[in-house]
């Protein structure tokens, strides 16, 4: 039991190359990182088998930048949003926490310690584990519409304005994702402590692909 | 008068190297294209001030191919969408007609000559016209779903995910580009021919960024 136990408590320690820290500072984005820009393109692909492999702290880092990083002076994103309200907020469950994504100092902030990622699967039971997933919410109240319609719409595009650069970056990278809107949401609004107008919109899977 | 009606008909012969012919044929998407993927996240931005000159044919080619080519053999995109019921349709204004893009043989479609892209404003008056005009509209009939806020919701995330395509090859072209909402809904529905179930749902116009 003591065995099992120590073994658990390496395994966590080795996820990402990161600890259960109630913050981890991610690597700055490797601008000079080759990849091509039209062969992303001709990548892109929904894949949803991914192999066993934790992803690398460098991957980690490059990838939730590029999703929604922060890329200029202003503090504007790599992705847009309606009337720049920056509605979105991006969280990360890995094997040994649920995490939230912070642009601002490109680090993780815990919120959850533990393995969260069966809220990942929604009605979808038997989806395979990966060892990243990325949930986009958008918090439609920085809106200010009263239109809830209008906001939800505005929502649900700022999100996948976001999960369009994670596929891209997937498809650079060679890294399997998939985005989804399936997902246990009441059980994820629980977990990340997200108010009555968070929506988790889309959830991505990323890993590395199983081999054919 | 006759001179200005000659220049008219050569500058309209002009644009974007297209004559308005019933079928323009792109040219083929530049895999060598050397443009960096992390560069593209780095350079990402809304820009709404375009120069005068049309875009190359080049240019034009590869940013409809990446807003919504088909990138693998079995005819699917450069962007997913929900349950792959591939939704989204892509028109262009320019100034010499409204055209449809075809992703399968990577053609320009005329729907109606003349300029039309005064549609592009919607409620935003005296906002400067772009050489290229790109609507992404959701056919949501073909979610075949009763319920109309799902379907319009899945509309709107994946004419999002074509919207961030166009947004980052234009970070990597060096081209400007804006994703908006606003537009006169109505009178492209009148010029497109589009059916109830139809939503225009973004557009990006598209240039050459005007000088500081």
């Amino acid at each position: 039991m003591k065995k099992i136990f120590v073994a658990v408590i390496a395994a966590l320690g080795l996820v990402s190359g990161l600890n259960a820290a109630d913050k981890v500072e991610l690597d700055a984005p490797d601008f000079n990182r080759e990849m091509s820009l039209m062969q992303a393109f001709q990548q892109r692909q929904s894949q949803r088998k991914f192999d066993g492999r934790e992803l690398s702290k460098r991957d980690m880092s490059d990838l939730l930048w590029c999703a929604y990083g922060i890329n200029r002076a202003d503090g504007r994103h790599t992705a847009a949003s309606a009337m720049n309200r920056q509605d979105v907020d991006v969280y990360v469950l890995l094997a040994d926490g649920a995490y939230s994504y912070s642009p601002a100092d490109n680090s993780l902030v815990l919120i959850a310690a533990g393995d969260h990622r069966d809220l990942m699967a929604g009605k979808q039971k038997g989806f395979p584990l990966a060892p990243v997933n990325i949930v986009i919410v958008s918090d439609t109240s920085r809106f200010g519409s009263s239109d809830k319609a209008v906001a939800e719409r505005m929502g649900a595009m700022d999100a996948a304005l976001v999960s369009q650069n994670i596929a891209l970056f997937c498809a650079g990278a060679g890294l399997a994702t998939v985005p989804r809107m399936s997902m246990d949401e009441e059980g994820l609004r629980k977990l990340l402590n997200l108010s009555a107008d968070c929506i988790p919109m889309l959830n991505h899977p990323v890993g590395y692909p199983a081999a054919e």
